[in-house]
């Protein structure tokens, strides 16, 4: 059975690839797995039948016959669980692997996202300018434990993982600020992560939505 | 093996159950799986031995012969997964348990800490009285959207599950914002977590790390 995602009609960020389906996108490629979409527009996705997938109302979604998901996080977890290629196997290392998928969302994260609010929502507001560097001093002290961690290695903990493409998304959008710029060594996982064909299949794929090069299912 | 889990030293909640152990403990109480705990300094926690366990440098961590994991999310599932108690045999039913864990930490907790940073960080900043709003109003559209979903029930979907515990913890950190109580069901959820067994054998296993009532191991 294909399995059903949801996506973004119009993306906010004009298919640069930032809307968290590009992550389910990503893993379902890097798996093998064909998908279909189904794209949904701001409005549909706060009324009820998109809620019934997604009690807040985001994307992305997963539907595989009775089972719906929601979160990106726990969308790629289940790939990854039912299809080889983003985990491994020896329990340990699997583990290990997950933590990372953790800290991805839930410690380095955070952080971009308030930054990404501040230059935002807050563009307007007569602190913003003031307040940013703070932010930004935020995200460095977790860019730059990453940074310490990662040293020459090409991937986290051992091969590319489910870790490895929650990280590299979440760092993606560091964007134009050049705070990835600041540790080279990240600035080349990051690129080192968007030359595997999966990731560059996802990113046309998504990117077609917006260009129109693809029908809406 | 007894895992061996790191906490605080001195809690900076006081003993209040908001640092991050408390989810690990808290877990480890509703499967039944006793568990040791090493206290760290802040300074401890910042220096290279902690650091091969936890590349941020934080609480907690979780030892079990071979593996060493960081990251509170990943330490739960992890337990969730080894022992019943946590996740419903159902695979379709683990699955959405799962997402209701990523969806506490990716889509909840984030505007609840950052409401947290302004708080604490930037207390003294001008522009705290007047932004502290704008991230409230942030909050309101999460908790919002989770009542919603809750409505009359017990739990998040169906039985007390991982995802249960994390929404849990990650709300407590509202505290005496006054936040919770705009949503009645919310409060009343909450509530009815902090009253199970495990939650209380959890909670006062790390106010005595602060009241000096255990010894440091």
């Amino acid at each position: 059975m294909t399995p059903i995602i949801t996506a973004f009609e119009r993306s906010p960020d004009g298919g640069k690839g930032l809307a968290r389906d590009m992550r389910v996108r990503w893993a379902l490629e890097e798996v093998g797995q064909p998908y279909d979409v189904r794209l949904v527009s701001f409005r549909e996705m706060k009324e009820p039948e998109h809620r019934a997938r997604h009690p807040f109302g985001q994307i992305p979604t997963y539907e595989e016959g009775d089972l719906v998901l929601f979160e990106s996080g726990a969308i790629v977890l289940h790939v990854a669980e039912r299809r080889a290629g983003l985990l491994p196997d020896d329990p340990n290392a699997r583990a290990r692997a997950i933590a990372w998928m953790f800290a991805a969302l839930g410690t380095v994260e955070p952080p971009i996202l308030e930054r990404a609010t501040a230059v935002i929502a807050e563009r307007d507001k007569p602190w913003t300018k003031e307040r940013l560097p703070l932010v930004d001093d935020r995200i460095r002290v977790r860019l730059g434990d990453l940074s310490a961690h990662l040293g020459g290695a090409d991937w986290l903990d051992g091969g590319f993982s489910a870790g490895d493409l929650l990280m590299v998304h979440a760092l993606l959008r560091l964007g134009a600020s050049g705070l990835l710029d600041e540790y080279p060594n990240l600035a080349a996982y990051v690129a080192r992560a968007q030359a595997r064909p999966a990731y560059q299949r996802a990113f046309e794929a998504q990117r077609a939505v917006f260009t129109g090069e693809s029908p809406r299912s």
